[in-house]
């Protein structure tokens, strides 16, 4: 009974071998490589040496691939951002730093789907949902760098949401060549992030 | 004889007010919304009014179109770059934030060439070749960084290379939501970045 609900259940579906966190993952480097919409299912059969019929035996559609990478992504940042936020004891600028901190652990270690989150361009119901919600965490980081400013940290002649825009966009820009097994340790990137971005570069 | 050659140029062929600069600005708009892989020939004509098979009298290619989009981006940032290196009078340092600042410029004057640019994959020869040329602009500007680091301007504790790509990794995030007719001016901008990565958030 036991053996029977596990084989019945979702990581367990489909074809020996690739269970749908593995297919998953292939999707979501088939979408980075050639965009989302550059992306076919009969693209991603052929990868993973299915039919382009067998497919839909693994994943329901296109879409709902798209949505599991994004949730994935959005779940890590939002989890860490309100943990951030919430963080009692230290100051707004402590829980700052924090975030840029967390954000960079976040985007080293789930690099495929925040890079995927970081090119949606709205062009389905999936995509404006995943742009929703990404928002709302680009406004929680605003008010963190609005706090850290009310409270004398940082300064105040840049406004608050171009000071964030471009703070974490700097983060953001790592997708573009950090990689996991890469030439610099996340830790040394979140370093150098956080020495540039609140100390500045000038000597 | 003059008007016949006129209207013989590349500028005027194909269908009454649709001439190729009008076809090169559509096809980036639609390579940037859905990707290049994502966009076809026929989408393109469809969005300017033609049959699939009219486009090609305005057109030989997509990846002709791709090439001259990419051209533009690259030749702008070229010159401006090639300008800023071999500025006389200044030091490494003026010559660095001369290219930030030119950067911002050229991001916001050509922003649908230059994103087209930043979300270039490697998928096909013509984007391997703007790779390449990308790699040898961002190899000036650490270089720059090296400098300036060598002449005491800037701190030595971030390795050139690293600095190099979050300070213009700051830059380039701009395309995510800069727009020529956008709440700051591209001048503000410059100064938030400017202020940011050298003198730094803190107060």
């Amino acid at each position: 009974m036991a053996e029977t609900e596990s084989e019945a259940s979702p990581a367990r579906r489909g074809r020996p071998g690739y269970d749908q966190e593995t297919v998953l993952r292939r999707a979501i480097d088939l979408f980075n490589e050639h965009g989302y919409d550059g992306a076919s299912m009969g693209d991603l059969a052929k990868a993973l040496g299915f039919t382009k019929s067998a497919i839909y035996h693994h994943v329901p559609s296109k879409s709902h691939l798209l949505e599991q990478a994004l949730d994935e992504a959005l779940d890590e940042l939002t989890a860490m951002i309100d943990a951030a936020v919430s963080a009692s004891g230290g100051t707004a600028y402590d829980r700052l730093r924090s975030a840029v901190r967390g954000s960079v652990e976040i985007l080293v270690s789930h690099l495929p789907a925040v890079t995927l989150l970081l090119r949606v361009r709205g062009n389905s119901e999936v995509e404006l949902a995943a742009l929703r919600r990404r928002r709302e965490l680009d406004d929680k980081l605003a008010e963190l760098v609005t706090a850290a400013i009310a409270e004398g940290a940082i300064r105040d002649d840049i406004p608050p949401d171009l000071a964030s825009k471009l703070l974490f966009g700097m983060v953001n820009s790592l997708i573009e060549w950090v990689r996991p097994d890469g030439h610099y340790e996340p830790g040394v990137v979140a370093d150098a992030i956080t020495t540039i971005a609140f100390d500045g570069l000038n000597r």
